[in-house]
């Protein structure tokens, strides 16, 4: 299925900022994500940037808040910001419990009844909203990048290490490197894929990054005021891992910042001018 | 009373983003602000831009959707965003209703009973939160700027044509500009300040630049595509009394825009440069 609905398209920075809905095989419900084409977008196809968001985010929270348009807009790059799980799923304690279920979709594939009905965000972001995207806009599919925050840097980490031919390049702020290790994944990947640990593996970029390196620097921007630093994101383990397996990895620590999108927008536009270089952008 | 209570503060494109709360002697209870401090902040005084929101609005919309932070840093401009009413004020009739009461305060002082009692959004904004900031933040008040969007751009332009001492520049998106003319000040006017139209006129932006022009060029972005365009806004009324008085008047039409924030953030650099040159920043 490949129809998408328009909910709104706004002018912005000169181009247009969307937010869309259509039915998705892989979640097996209706799914929502923004988009924003910059002004290049009526000439021809544009390079395409995948963010995903942390717990508790829609499609709307980075749209609204991380202040990426602009920025975009100058460089002629699509961003696609998906929601982060599936809703309205009517799965007994999927909702309520904001680092679980709706809200909280871990970008796994879940295997475990009954959130595997619904919970597939992994092939949701990998394989079905790239094609519906290719399908209905103009990007150059060829040319594509995906970064994140919170459990959304876990995403696009975990998601690049397992993909690199699909991904020009790949950041994140705040990311979780560990769930294996850490309360938010010893919550979750049990409930999502079972107690058997190795199926937890694909999804821990501290262990893929031990199969298999990114080709290209990997950036990482951590604030040190950050409320979640030492109990659920520990990046030392991450940076640690990178060292042993020959990953370049370029992780700042930011004195002061937070885990918050005044954060995340502080340093967007880093973010996007890596990106950018790696898509071949001026 | 000059005291504030701190609710929140965060590091933000390497200056602080703050939300406050106060007790108002004008509005006669709670009121809640946000303030940028940009980096420079900590070496000195820094010139200030107030920024007045629009219907329904809040302290928090614009702080969180106008993308200003990332060049008032750059510029060292103190941002300051209050809220558009007193609220909690338990007159009935109050809250219900987006375009009246709550949310709604028009940048006015009320003198029709229930409203004024708490309705003094105008003292507020013009003598009380002024000499609030001065107290509590490192602002060179002998520089300060206006400016605001809709229902605050039309606090902006009124509050500026009657203190050109006090500002050294105003500029507003998609402003109200005469009030007395259109469905949101007809509704709105009578309330909180009697049926005598004569009582308006201090609150009509059109009727005031008839008296006191302002020093220096009036910036005004308007979205072609801005629902509000026809009913409200009419900004030709405002251009036609500026070209009539000899006030200097930048009127830029913009070809697809609506009356949103993907507006504001759009033409945000535009206004802060505006505002700069005018505080004498680099």
């Amino acid at each position: 299925m490949s129809m998408i609905e328009t909910i709104s398209e706004q002018r912005c920075h000169g181009g247009v900022q969307g937010l869309y809905r259509h039915q998705s095989e892989s979640c097996a419900g209706p799914m929502r994500f923004a988009v924003y084409q910059p002004p290049q977008a009526v000439q021809g196809p544009c390079p395409v940037l995948y963010y995903l968001a942390g717990l508790t985010c829609t499609e709307e929270t980075a749209t609204i808040k991380a202040g990426a348009q602009r920025l975009a807009a100058e460089l002629g790059l699509i961003l696609v910001m998906p929601d982060t799980s599936p809703r309205g799923t009517h799965i007994e304690g999927a909702t309520g419990d904001w680092e679980f279920g709706e809200g909280a979709g871990f970008y796994v594939d879940a295997t475990q009844a009954p959130w595997s009905a619904h919970f597939r965000m992994y092939s949701y972001i990998v394989d079905e909203l790239p094609a519906l995207i290719a399908k209905n806009f103009p990007v150059d599919a060829a040319r594509s990048s995906i970064f994140g925050h919170s459990m959304g840097g876990h995403g696009a980490l975990t998601i690049a290490l397992k993909h690199p031919d699909r991904y020009r390049s790949v950041s994140a702020f705040a990311p979780i490197v560990a769930p294996s290790e850490v309360p938010w994944g010893l919550k979750a990947l049990p409930r999502y894929l079972g107690d058997n640990r190795s199926s937890w593996a694909q999804y821990d970029a501290c262990q893929l990054v031990r199969k298999q390196t990114f080709p290209g620097t990997i950036l990482i921007d951590q604030g040190e005021a950050d409320q979640f630093l030492e109990g659920q994101l520990k990046p030392e383990l991450f940076d640690q891992a990178c060292a042993e397996e020959g990953q370049e990895l370029l992780l700042r620590r930011q004195p002061g910042y937070d885990h918050s999108y005044w954060f995340i927008s502080t340093f967007m536009e880093d973010h996007l001018r890596h990106h950018a270089t790696a898509l071949g952008l001026p």
